[in-house]
């Protein structure tokens, strides 16, 4: 049975989703888009309508009487499926406030330095949202499985290119199975069912990690000795060195990126605005800041007047508590600051870094990270602003 | 009863151990010292005599038969004794290759932005080595200990100061009783029992996270809702934006250290060289790289020209399998790179920075991460060296 629409004319692309008119497009077909950079920042969950679409394939249209979700053990042969109804019985729902981000935001930026391969995105290909489901720790409990060392859990989608070969990815079996990694499998996404852009009706939501490995329309999970042998896991989502380009690069040589790296960005203002408004001599600035892997931002810093003075920004994050501890701070941080404007000046640059709980930081600048897909593209934010 | 040796003087320091004469001494009381940079490399596994010694404190003379370690969950008020041999019998032998590098590794290098408070160490305060115990998850599962999300573990050692207040300072609870965490209670060191600067008859190992938290002499174990009070915890080992000084600086607003950044450094050649070997138009060039929180380096890149082009490093470190997987490589990585030299050349400058298998690097200079302590001092690594 094919879940892929293809119309008379075979366009396997003729039954998207609306989306909002208000997203940037950064390719068409499949769809890309995310939302302006200062929208981004006006809320700390960030609404579905705003969060970045990253499709790398079409959207299958899925009937939920007919959705199963296939688990298979490679070891030893077992199968189960499971209906969307039979995974909301048998397991706990649980949820987790998480930030999903493309391995390729703020690749834009990046590209400044040198042309890299990838969709041009700005910072806005990420978003902050509660995710509702089961934990992935409990299904696969369920079936009998224990965490070992070098076990993966595959996950694919029901998303198919042309020759029927669906989009999949894996993650290590150890986060799956780790009650702090936190991974689940979500059906809403703050507090609705999940629109058809954001997986419809299952996603796998892997806390901490990047976006890639954050399967839509899942379909089937293996539990397997070797990760997934796809385009997606093998030949792309790495970085290399800045001396490694298309020439020279060879694929194995770098690890699937998993945890993202400590990053932050200026979302307002920023050079596309219209207007900047100064009020009593300030200027707002805002952005989020977020670090993989669990770890927690500690600090924003922010200078005007590049890198001789650093300011802290007021930070805007989930308090420490049941389930947000050392290692579970899978949220984004949002962060304010106010910069002084002089009466006649006419422009500013303002930079941010961040800091987190590792104490890992931000590199300098893109120049001696760049890497040929242009992704973790992690580099101080730097933004410069016309007053006139 | 007073285990730290005070002679008819009133001085603590009067039964120190006995000294490796190459240590480069970096206090004299309490005893702090580093090895030579180049000689910290010619190892994968440092030896005892190598390893660097940060004691805060005089170094306590521990009677074997007269060791206890006591354990108290201060929720419920039980508490418990265990002699040495009581650990052994009761749980299991276990090992854990792990790094233990001081808070102030590379301060040195730091203060040539701007003065910092502390230790001059160089890049030498580290070392790696094979750490066998038992598990501190085990223990504290005997005693009924479970995790949760807001405990910690305070650990004391017998080394106390003139007011008889030990040492002490604390992790979370969730780290100690995780067991890809790898926390141990260590009674050898490479294979021997730990000698006296290294924390006879028993230390407490937490692999990926500061050396402060690795305390030697360990003499009680505390499982509380709150960090410990020490000092050592609350006053220090922690970092703060370049624009805090000890005018303005709030020691309550910055977490301690736990895990350590991604960081690399050259060792060989360095300055102190008298003389730089060139073989076949070659220099070698070695060092270590790593990474706190389990993190694995998977490159190290190396300049000779300033970052115009960049050279990745041959890396020596333990491969996958049992005990060694995603978050767990707690032990460093060797590399090694042959860096051309012209035959009329005076003069290289070299640089390295290290990946993490989060994607985080290392920042380029110390100029925006300086900190009043001089920690986490984590800058690419810059060694220039006359050629003669
Ligand atoms: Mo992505
Ligand atoms: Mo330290």
């Amino acid at each position: 049975e094919d879940r892929t629409s293809i119309d008379n004319q075979g366009n396997p692309y003729s039954n998207e989703p609306e989306r909002n008119p208000e997203f940037i497009v950064r390719l068409e077909q499949p769809y890309n888009a995310e939302p302006p950079l200062s929208k981004l920042v006006e809320n700390f969950i960030t609404p579905v309508e705003l969060f970045y679409v990253r499709n790398h394939l079409p959207v299958p249209n899925i009937d939920i009487k007919e959705y199963e979700l296939e688990v298979e053990i490679e070891s030893t042969g077992k199968t189960k499926t499971f209906s969307l109804n039979d995974l909301k019985k048998k397991f706990e729902k649980t949820g987790v406030v998480a930030v999903v981000m493309c391995g390729g935001n703020r690749r834009s930026e990046m590209n400044g330095v040198k042309e890299v391969r990838g969709l041009a995105w700005s910072g806005a290909a990420c978003g902050n949202a509660v995710w509702t489901g089961i934990r992935l720790c409990d299904l696969l409990s369920a079936m009998g499985v224990k965490s070992d060392e070098s076990s993966h859990v595959i996950l694919e989608g029901y998303d198919r290119d042309p020759t029927y070969t669906p989009y999949a990815t894996s993650i290590p079996l150890s986060k799956a199975m780790d009650p702090r990694g936190d991974v689940i499998l979500a059906y809403e996404m703050n507090g609705e069912p999940l629109t058809r852009d954001h997986g419809f009706p299952l996603r796998c939501i892997v806390p901490g990690v990047v976006g890639a490995r954050n399967v839509k329309w899942l379909g089937k999970i293996t539990i397997s000795k070797n990760e997934a042998e796809s385009h997606w896991q093998q030949g792309d989502y790495k970085a290399f060195s800045p001396s490694t380009d298309w020439d020279n690069v060879d694929f194995k040589t770098a690890p699937a990126i998993q945890n993202m790296p400590v990053t932050s960005a200026i979302c307002s203002p920023n050079p596309n605005d219209h207007e900047i408004k100064i009020v009593d001599g300030f200027m707002e600035v805002k952005g989020y800041a977020y670090s993989g892997g669990g770890n927690k931002i500690i600090r924003v810093d922010v200078t005007y007047d590049q890198g001789k003075t650093w300011h802290i920004a007021d930070l805007q994050q989930l308090s420490d508590g049941e389930n947000v501890s050392a290692g579970r701070h899978y949220a984004w941080t949002l962060w304010t600051i106010r910069v002084p404007i002089e009466k006649d000046q006419k422009y500013v640059e303002v930079w941010s870094k961040a800091v987190d709980s590792n104490y890992n930081c931000q590199p300098e600048t893109f120049k001696n990270t760049w890497n040929l897909r242009g992704v973790v593209a992690n580099a101080y934010s730097r933004v410069g602003v016309n007053l006139i």
